[in-house]
């Protein structure tokens, strides 16, 4: 007998820490849980792990929705799961699009057959109740779709009040929630949203690979009275549930080492406690933000609405993006992200999502962004950044 | 500062051997590659994992396709992929279905707009060369789509000379190899195959959540030649293959881990050698199959055309389907797979898939199960089916 030999090293990825919009860092704990031995997708054993990740993910969301579970796919595959299963060949969806991730939405939609009406805002601003109360009264569609926080710019939209303007005009109101979940709040119930998707790698800190998402019995209501089939099959929620929630019936074969990843991460997430996590994105978002003005760097979206765990900032006149991120990279292993679409080469985007939002690493980053400015010939007092960043946490964190 | 406790345990799955219909018994040192540290999506490293990837599968399919890689979703995500890419709203398919898998295809296509032609033989039965080409003749589709391994069956379906026949009526060929790959030949260029898809936990024995995909350059000159968007936007190849293949765009994030583990389990695929790896699995299926003969257990599918690492078995009369089965997973945890469709409580399926497939795991089986038929009265020879297998494994094998 000949061995052949195989051609590839093993798999050795090089340090990094995660400060770009996805995937964050991961716990030890859940690289572990991910290496667990395979069980077949109907043991016992991992029917049960279903029931206790529908049961997290429903705290995580804040909802009582029946229907919430893992989808077998990243976030984008979250986000077609709930655009297909909702839309009909015809039926109308507007679309906020304010972001990569709002224009993606449409295109989603459109490729099943909606009638998309985009109501759009520059990269970086939000959207009002009232701009969209007035287009859906007018529009009267089936589905409002909007993103939480998008990745794409950092800017949070708010969704309180929301629900009103949409369910008065007949619509069910769908929320990208994909970097939000596990980082600030996405209240399903109070806020009455009526279908969500998220993914795995943002702050959850669970490697990419599952879309969480959820559906009030409103949108299950729309699901039911559908009059054609969903277009893919893969995603089909009535198929997809039986096997979550009923008779188990086999539809794919779930991807057995991924859930067991987010059934560790979400553990996580409830033992941090869910409003401590909120506030320690919010309080490391602060320090970073401070230490950026202090060295001159300005963030791209106004402060009232900043997302806490994607800070997106303005790349100073004459720095080289890419050089830049390279050396952050190459220098001292952190991955932040550039901008997309129109803020491509003019934005940065640094992550403090799930794991990698810890005050070292805000302080860490702080340092070597100095050193990488410093070696561009950029006019900065040295430390300066780092100095407001550990001001800001000796004056407001007590233990 | 309370910290909430959390309510359920830490992952800690039973110990099985995972003989069912996939997923199979997965390696130590896969399971480690995906416990590695995730990277960036963008990360150079991953790149480089990227392509590592593309040249193993390239191999593994005996291809030189280009667009060869691995879709972000089990192996249903990837008979969605390649059907949704091949076809437009009105375009006409021909699906050969013999079992649950070919019904499956059938249904995809009719999702997104086909005019479905299904060819039907009973389940377990297989399709000849003559009578595909007189339907491919007379319907002249775009694309005829058959089954290579059923899973849901058991039955093999020879490929050779089938694309002729398909080719000659301007049809492109379109073959499901979830549970053939890396268990049994699939040339898919000796066979001119112009698009196929796998799943990752058959005899890849990598766990489930990844899809090879290859396509032939007739394959993608008629994708490249649609008037419409693919109606999914997560398996829209014209953007995934820009993400793997070429300008290296931004589509969706890539499930690291899962990629990590595939890389993995294709060294251990090509470190062992492909012919080694399909003579092995042939071997051991000859064994199961003396010894369950020699328990009176007869074969659901005729002896020319059953699958090497899936073994549909008829339940013997009297004989409780579920009982067994609960026995062998709570007695000594193996999992082995019901029939489905059709054979729904007339068979077991066993699967002897990658790493699953081994001596040690035949000679337990036959072992188990024999106290299993023994406890439920059925009469036999105790140890007659222990005995031949290693008859066979004495006689045939020399080192």
């Amino acid at each position: 007998m000949t061995i052949e030999h195989h051609f590839h090293s093993p798999i050795q990825p090089p340090r990094r820490t995660l400060m770009g919009p996805g995937p964050s860092d991961i716990a030890a704990s859940v690289l572990t849980a991910m290496a667990a031995p395979t069980v077949g997708h109907l043991d016992p054993y991992f029917l049960k792990v279903m029931d206790e990740l529908q049961e997290m993910l429903r705290t995580l969301f804040h909802t009582t929705n029946e229907l919430t579970l893992a989808v077998s796919g990243t976030g984008s595959a979250g986000m077609e799961a709930c655009v297909v299963n909702l839309i009909e060949p015809g039926d109308k969806m507007v679309v906020c699009t304010n972001g990569v991730f709002g224009g993606r939405m449409a295109d989603v939609a459109s490729r099943v057959g909606a009638e998309v009406v985009e109501i759009t805002r520059e990269f970086g601003e939000v959207f009002s109740v009232e701009e969209i109360a007035e287009v859906v009264k007018k529009e009267k569609p089936k589905v409002l779709g909007i993103v939480h926080a998008e990745t794409s710019t950092g800017a949070a939209q708010s969704l309180k009040e929301l629900a009103d303007v949409v369910h008065d005009a007949g619509a069910l109101l769908l929320v990208d929630c994909v970097t939000s979940l596990g980082g600030m709040p996405v209240k399903i119930d109070e806020w009455n949203i009526d279908a969500a998707y998220s993914g795995t790698q943002k702050c959850l800190s669970c490697p990419p690979g599952l879309a969480p998402v959820t559906f009030s019995s409103r949108a299950v209501a729309a699901m039911d009275a559908r009059k054609t089939k969903v277009s893919s099959w893969y995603l089909d929620m009535s198929m997809v549930r039986s096997y979550w929630g009923g008779s188990r019936a086999y539809h794919h074969t779930a991807p057995i080492n991924m859930n067991y990843g987010l059934h560790q991460a979400l553990r996580l997430v409830l033992e941090e406690g869910m409003e401590n996590r909120y506030s320690r994105h919010y309080a490391n978002h602060c320090a970073l933000k401070a230490g950026l003005q202090a060295m001159g760097i300005q963030f791209a979206v106004a402060e009232d609405h900043q997302l806490p765990m994607l800070n997106a900032v303005k790349i100073p006149e004459g720095i080289d993006d890419a050089a830049i991120r390279s050396q952050l990279l190459n220098w001292f292993g952190i991955e932040i992200g550039g901008g997309l679409g129109s803020m491509k080469g003019k934005t940065w985007r640094i992550g403090l999502m799930g794991e990698t939002s810890r005050g070292s690493n805000v302080l860490m980053f702080l340092a070597a962004l100095d050193q990488c400015l410093l070696h561009a010939g950029y006019q900065l007092s040295p430390g300066a950044g780092v100095a407001a960043a550990n001001d800001f946490y000796r004056t407001t964190i007590t233990d």
